[in-house]
């Protein structure tokens, strides 16, 4: 039986065997106390062993670390703090530990235990985090699944550069220090493995718009990739991401389905990861669980682009970065926004077209693009969306003011020269949700392996 | 609504509306009959419009793959074939088509519609085939969350060489043409992105293992890759893989668990996919049915490998590929096995260890290894799995013995080293799962943007 399950037990039982690694060892006059992990929950299980009963091979490796299995009765626990206890009759040494573990008893530095990220899952801060992620990864199915939505696996690899969301990395098999090369001395790609220039997608809409032109509403959640030289806690080079879209949509709909989703997911981790973010809320982020309480209930109001900016320059503040009609917003500004004009979640809409992508539907004013940010206090943005230009003249003049080439997008544009529908969508970064959720400050703390410049161990 | 819900409804309605994109359109004297399907199910709506009513610039529009939105009243339909159809009172065109759109009604060859796979999802087939695919991969998550497996999500850009699963993509962003060399002239990786040589991976497992020693039951599904220039129907250069992973389990119940979540996966198709696999049964393989049916109540048998190649020898068979103690098995094999000697899903187990990856975990009888691979009818393997050698010194062994570098992989054996305990596993190639679930025999056409040699198009 997993520790939860036994630990949810409401009577005590005569016979029952765990297992799980050792987190602490107390060494009292007749008896030992071994607090036992099994991942399944934060909290561990006590077990009381007589002393005279462990043989001295048995003592030398029950040390923080080893992996026990362990047979006896659970009982109440006089101890305080926990309600259970396992009075050992049988006591097997899995795997040994010693003094060398990395992991010894006391608190470690998030920074320390990035350097044993292979380790660090069994430690409590990041047992709760990855408990924290599972969970959230299937509400994000389960969100979409019971709303008719499908789910798309758009392709990892591309030979598209022109989406304009970062700097691709190469996928090649191509000999590194003697690659194939053309007449005039280039590399030549048609040699390569898919006979042209390929690298790691940055965003899989492209592929989900043509998907959403069929099957109307989808989503995809899988790994995107930047290769920018960035160094800050917010950026890593693959993470992973959660892009709906809906046909027959338009900026409004986008906005309300980007509320219910965040609405959803932060009362889904309040009733399902309860004792996790309890554990953040106590050692992470002070605070917590009342921002993430006043999310759930909160009003998501509305500004437009312009709005904000008149609010900004009506502010007195004086901003890191400046202020005005055209310019994109930093996080200080978005914050300003949510935080001390709005108080809550927020919406920026109807973003200036210079400063968005090509692919967004253009307003009527001529200068702005059917766009929406939602901003949320502490964080700033953490969804971006828009609703898509579905008309082929507007989409091509775009493209062609832009510089772009169109016909490396033709597939894309077949989706506007048949049938052609409204739709709109968004795009949320995963790990950036897990920060929002769980109060840690470092990107490299919410995914498993983290992936940064200079940084691929593991 | 969506469609779907309204070929369920129970009662006729008076005022109803629908979008979608047309499939035909049949030209009465006094009424057209537009069939339109919106992805949500195979069957379509059928409109039945006033000729009078239409303007001719609509008219025009209103051929195969336009996109349209109708009002008017559900009636019971006279027409066969149908329960319900739609009294049109209202009708708009929201995308035009026109005679140049490809997928004309007439039935196209999947090998045309992997020419225009970005439009292919308008088609029976593959809005039959991806929307299997969605619930499908919907019903992996249930699986392992109902039985409290955590997703973990292993790294896609990783530095290990040494899986020995299958040939690499290389990931990078240095200058193809000019990279920086070392004094002694070869490519500096150092100066690479992640300051080392990095590649696409071919399995998340060892990373999986390292999250099973720490949360017990673990499972991943994400993407996967392989740089092979195989031509056939059944390899793709990415493809997505689950693989789930247990502490505390043994080859025994490693099979159990296979069993379990095969035999679920097509009890859910068969609940929830009806309409789905009748048509593949129909028009793309005919006894899918009763062969998934089959499977669902199948009993799964074991033979050892050293009783399987008994098996081969004395078929008296004239295989291609010769058999002998110590060969792999070919599929050839396989299915004569599954088919001929067991008639249902067969676990063949304990493999030579010269054919089985390093990390397996080696038997007493010093050649062979815990290995086990699931072969059914048709197809032959279709999961592959193994308990992994929990022991340090066996590990270490047999890294040296194969005269692999133990020292890249010094984080692994770190699971080893402390707290160490028992653990098994499979993988699942989920292209393969859906080819047997749908009789799709090219691998190219289930999974939405295929790449293989030469072709990473859209």
């Amino acid at each position: 039986m997993r520790i939860k399950q036994i630990l949810a037990r409401r009577q005590d039982c005569a016979d029952l065997q765990v297992r799980g690694w050792v987190r602490t060892v107390r060494r009292g006059k007749e008896v030992l106390f071994v607090e036992v992990n099994d991942g399944s929950c934060l909290a561990g299980l006590q077990l009381v062993l007589p002393a005279a009963q462990l043989d001295a091979g048995v003592a030398a490796g029950l040390t923080t670390g080893a992996c026990v299995w362990a047979q006896g009765a659970l009982c109440p626990s006089p101890a305080a703090g926990q309600h259970w206890e396992l009075q050992v009759q049988q006591l097997r040494l899995i795997g040994a530990s010693d003094s060398s573990y990395p992991l010894q008893k006391k608190r470690h530095s998030f920074e320390y235990l990035r350097s044993i990220a292979h380790l660090r899952p069994r430690t409590n801060s990041f047992g709760a985090l990855f408990r924290l992620r599972s969970r959230l990864s299937f509400a994000v199915h389960q969100f979409f699944q019971e709303r008719g939505f499908l789910y798309v696996h758009t392709p990892i690899i591309t030979a598209n550069d022109c989406e304009g969301a970062g700097e691709l990395f190469r996928v090649t098999t191509l000999d590194a220090g003697q690659p194939p090369r053309t007449a005039a001395g280039q590399v030549d790609f048609s040699q390569d493995f898919f006979a042209t220039r390929t690298g790691l997608t940055v965003s899989g809409q492209l592929q989900g718009e043509l998907f959403a032109c069929a099957f109307g509403d989808i989503y995809t959640f899988g790994p995107t990739f930047r290769a920018e030289n960035s160094h800050t806690s917010r950026h890593a080079a693959e993470f992973w991401m959660i892009e709906p879209e809906m046909a027959f949509a338009d900026l409004a709909q986008d906005c309300q389905l980007a509320e219910d989703f965040l609405r959803y997911l932060v009362r889904h981790a309040l009733e399902h990861c309860g004792e996790e973010l309890a554990f953040f809320n106590e050692r992470v982020e002070p605070g917590l669980l009342p921002r993430l309480e006043a999310l759930a209930e909160a009003r998501f109001e509305n500004l437009s682009y312009t709005e904000a900016i008149a609010h900004l320059q009506a502010s007195g503040r004086d901003f890191s970065y400046p202020v005005s009609w055209g310019a994109d917003l930093q996080t200080e500004h978005e914050r300003y926004l949510c935080e001390e004009v709005i108080g809550g979640p927020l919406f920026v809409t109807d973003y200036p077209k210079q400063i968005k992508a090509f692919y967004m539907r253009q307003n009527d004013d001529g200068r702005t693009v059917a766009a929406m940010d939602l901003l949320v206090p502490r964080v700033g943005e953490i969804i971006g969306g828009s609703q898509r230009e579905e008309r082929l003249d507007l989409l091509q003049a775009r493209l062609a003011e832009l510089g772009m080439e169109a016909a490396a997008l033709d597939w894309y544009l077949d989706s506007r020269r048949w049938g052609s529908c409204p739709h709109a969508g968004f795009g949320l970064g995963f790990e950036r949700l897990l920060m929002y959720f769980s109060g840690m400050e470092n990107i490299r703390d919410v995914i498993p392996f983290p992936r940064t410049p200079g940084h691929a161990e593991f």
